[in-house]
């Protein structure tokens, strides 16, 4: 138990991070902090960043922020995202290197060189090459996923050949070093899974309690095989010029 | 199906939201945009935020974040979050009042009157009162849950009826208007039973698909009673100094 002073400076840290600290210390007690490379770009859908960074956090991880230039990167729901440094002035010593996705963004930083470099850099000496959403297309497009088993957004997945990965059909699928999830909310099952590589079972279940994830989807409608044919189709006709836009870009690099 | 000048057009706007506009659209065909109030304090869980922001933004709702000086509030992840609105410049007229948690943030807001009062006016007038996490205490202190069921993080649950909440038991707890989400990741549950609500299970079950919504936890330990008596004992003894803050804040209020 903390006393109150130590409750006090807890709370003036002001985290749910901070407030577990000592809980989550006990478990990792010894181990050095884990280093995480988040890739931020524009029109990245937030909630494939916060899922992950909220267990990384907790795991108390010296997190950085890469965007290209060090700008602030927008998301979907409007909330733009600052980084901790750029391509130019980032580590490529991690060892967890982590992409979040959102497929209009995803979709210019296939064809970005720039980024692409950064990746393939920051990928070949991590410990792990990660990614939820469609930013595995991005490690694909990066060369970090050939022969390798992976997962993707289920509209995408297919296109992960395309840069010679093995498409597998799971909600985070790990080959080796490589650990991809599936779309959007599948970044809290995969940062579970990271948590109990890089520390304990006991740690992310830890924080499995501390974040109540006992899913209860009021319906069952989260993946092509429980919506229907007649909604997946739905979704696919809407999707489908940015799904195209996506496997052209990727097309391109494989010439 | 878009043709290649609107896909552009979208691809500019740059969002989920907006490629998947149009398909919504049908489905939401005639009606009014929905009016999210969200409230933003210093400490708050980003995730708190993020889930339901994800659903409401799929909804092309129109979304306010309000803070109580207009200025940018911190987060647990170090993200932080600029408003759109602040308590004296925000409309009363809402229809989704919306207040995420975050127990440090939360035991401020407890305490403070000019919050309490922004809650308690806006929600007097909204069609639909909500919150995710810790956010049902301060929904709680502005009397907003008096005689009626909610919920909150399970390890502050029990604190509701402090405020007169009959404390429920689910993860997303409906009554009359009212609508109360489990700890931190029941907020995309919860949204998307308001997605349902507002618009309909159609609506819901696209969004659920796009957001490919299928969880599946690596562990069970997401509750209580899944993660066992030693887990749940060691989470509450480090909470405890932050939950008798909250327990003391409410207390105060109904003397």
């Amino acid at each position: 138990m903390m006393d109150r002073r130590e409750f006090s400076q807890a709370a003036v840290a002001g985290t749910l991070a901070a407030t577990l600290l000592g809980q989550l210390a006990r478990a990792q007690n010894g181990a050095s902090p884990i280093h995480v490379t988040a890739l931020i770009h524009d029109n990245m859908v937030m909630m494939d960043l916060v899922g992950p960074l909220t267990v990384f956090n907790l795991l108390r991880a010296d997190i950085n922020l890469v965007s290209q230039t060090g700008a602030a990167v927008s998301t979907e729901v409007g909330i733009p995202v600052a980084p901790t440094a750029s391509y130019a002035s980032a580590t490529r010593e991690t060892d967890v290197l982590f992409v979040p996705g959102g497929l209009a963004g995803t979709v210019a930083e296939i064809s970005n060189p720039a980024t692409r470099s950064f990746l393939a850099e920051t990928g070949e000496n991590a410990q792990w090459v990660t990614s939820v959403c469609t930013g595995s297309l991005l490690l694909g497009a990066a060369g970090l996923l050939r022969g390798y088993s992976a997962t993707s957004h289920w509209y995408v997945r297919d296109l992960l050949e395309l840069s010679g990965a093995e498409v597998a059909d799971g909600r985070v699928v790990e080959d080796r070093n490589r650990i991809t999830g599936g779309g959007v909310t599948a970044g809290l099952d995969f940062a579970l899974r990271i948590a109990a590589r890089l520390r304990s079972e006991e740690v992310a279940k830890t924080i499995q309690l501390v974040l109540e994830y006992d899913p209860q989807p009021p319906f069952a409608a989260g993946s092509p095989a429980q919506a229907g044919a007649a909604l997946t189709q739905s979704v696919l006709e809407r999707r489908s010029p940015v799904i195209e836009q996506a496997r052209d870009a990727l097309q391109a690099l494989s010439q």
